[in-house]
């Protein structure tokens, strides 16, 4: 199937990093003839009216959906139901009705109950994102090369599952279809599980009485400054996933903390052998990751190092 | 005291990430007369002769060292020692003796006790890296705005430990003085800890039966992959680190594993208070790391972005 990855009038409800993103690389790509978005507090959507990139900034959910072919929720999963239920009454038939929210299963369970048989409802999930959060944080790259996980309900319309796909491809993306269920098990390790170890390592090291928080500062390029990047993520939309998908995420907690175990015990035990053995065997998954161009090649993530000044 | 960073001959025992990165920026700043090096394989040696950084490659630790005024052992923390005895008859009177080892207790209690009363010993810790290792992966501008931490034990030579803090800061780094116990301290929470937490969570990841290595590595842009990055470092190096400083580690584990069942409770209650509070403090700690320049303010550290091919 070649569907058209173009609609009409698109509607974004929230304009923070991922639905900024949209907004840019649609524009750029020319996918919409109108995009239409609004966002919760006055002051966003005066600023993103000033962005001057989409071509509509209204007040409510109710509007911004009135005659739209593409819905798509930006916001934070726990929203998302209530959303639903408001922006309901005022879908256009035959509109595709989509979200980018990081946990599946629940975004099904609360959104889906409120929606009108004549839209198809389209669950998507890109997987890319930066640190930063706001209107002023997204950019029209930040999908390419990325996944972006499809997971339509059974029996939902194959071409509206096309369009969708056609149009996430246009942003640069890779798509693949898979069930909520899996998804939330696949994002629990690969994605929610990193973040609340990094939110714990960071509260740590921020908590100790024997080291100082300059001293964290100052020394973490020994590695805890990676942590601290994700540990930079948004609270509100962080908050929401760990509620959102607690079985997945517990689950790889309870095996995430019996690997844990073991390292620790070889480390008390001096079992040099078990951490080399072990600390060999993760290189592996570094490389695929690198190979399959999910993470640039350079040192460092390719950080900037300036130049050494002459002496 | 200003003291010169020059020193006539430079022996660096060890040429991987950090010897190759003391060689490279040495030699740009003009800090030696001759810099001469060894390895424990010829191979190495080969390389590194190739490479033509460095003024002379000899094939044994004794030959090196010999008349050299700043030797500094560039190898794994467990070698030290070994090579402390090795090198202790053919130092010269009054050279300086370094190391750059990510553990400093045990550094010195493996390798004063070689050393003749007649040369200075000022154990040293640059705080930079990357996950690459070996001869080629080396640059001159490793050090530039990183700290380097010396552990001078009491009653060292003043004037010899403000030359090997010259050096250091001839490279870019800013310098630090601390006890080697506090050092320690403040690398297991900066350094040893966060890289047992990414050398864990990467092996759980590589070991679950519910979701295969492909889609790991697939979806690894949702967080996952920040991890692999510090597991993909050197596991000689990091076995040695883990039973080298295994008392402090073992300390921080405990808080780390205190905190972790806190926010694990949090999310099997369901209490978004406590998870977003913990979430929003986080920042702050990012926010200093980047403002004091330990890390990039750009999104993602930087990493590229290709543009967006038109439609």
């Amino acid at each position: 199937m070649n569907a058209a990855p173009h609609f009409r009038r698109i509607a974004l409800i929230g304009f923070g990093l991922i639905g900024g993103s949209i907004a840019r690389a649609a524009k750029l790509q020319g996918l919409a003839s109108e995009i239409v978005t609004t966002a919760r507090s006055e002051k966003t959507r005066a600023r993103v009216a000033e962005l001057g990139i989409v071509d509509l900034v209204v007040a409510t959910n109710a509007e911004a959906v009135e005659d739209a072919d593409l819905v798509i929720l930006c916001i934070p999963v726990g929203a998302c139901g209530a959303v639903a239920e408001e922006i309901a009454p005022h879908l256009k038939a035959g509109a595709i009705v989509s979200d980018v929210g990081s946990v599946k299963g629940s975004i099904v369970r609360d959104m889906a109950p409120h929606l009108p048989d004549n839209v198809h409802f389209v669950p998507a999930h890109p997987v890319a994102g930066t640190e930063h959060s706001g209107p002023d944080s997204g950019f029209a790259e930040l999908f390419i090369n990325r996944w972006c996980i499809l997971t339509p309900p059974e029996g939902v319309d194959a071409e509206a599952v096309e369009r969708l796909r056609a149009f996430w491809a246009a942003l640069g993306a890779k798509v693949e279809v898979m069930t909520p269920d899996h998804h939330d098990l696949v994002l629990a390790i690969t994605s929610h599980l990193p973040h609340l170890i990094a939110y714990t390592i960071v509260g740590t090291a921020d908590e100790l009485g024997q080291v100082t928080s300059s001293e964290v500062i100052k020394f973490s390029a020994g590695g805890f400054r990676d942590f601290t990047r994700i540990a930079a993520s948004d609270p509100t939309m962080w908050r929401d996933v760990f509620l959102a998908n607690k079985d997945a995420v517990l689950e790889m907690l309870g095996t995430f903390n019996e690997d844990l175990s073991k390292l620790t015990r070889a480390i008390r035990r001096g079992d040099g052998e078990a951490l080399f053995d072990h600390f060999t065997r993760t290189r592996a998954i570094r490389r695929g990751i690198v190979e399959t161009g999910q993470d640039s090649a350079a040192p460092d993530f390719g950080r900037p190092h300036p130049p050494l000044a002459k002496q």
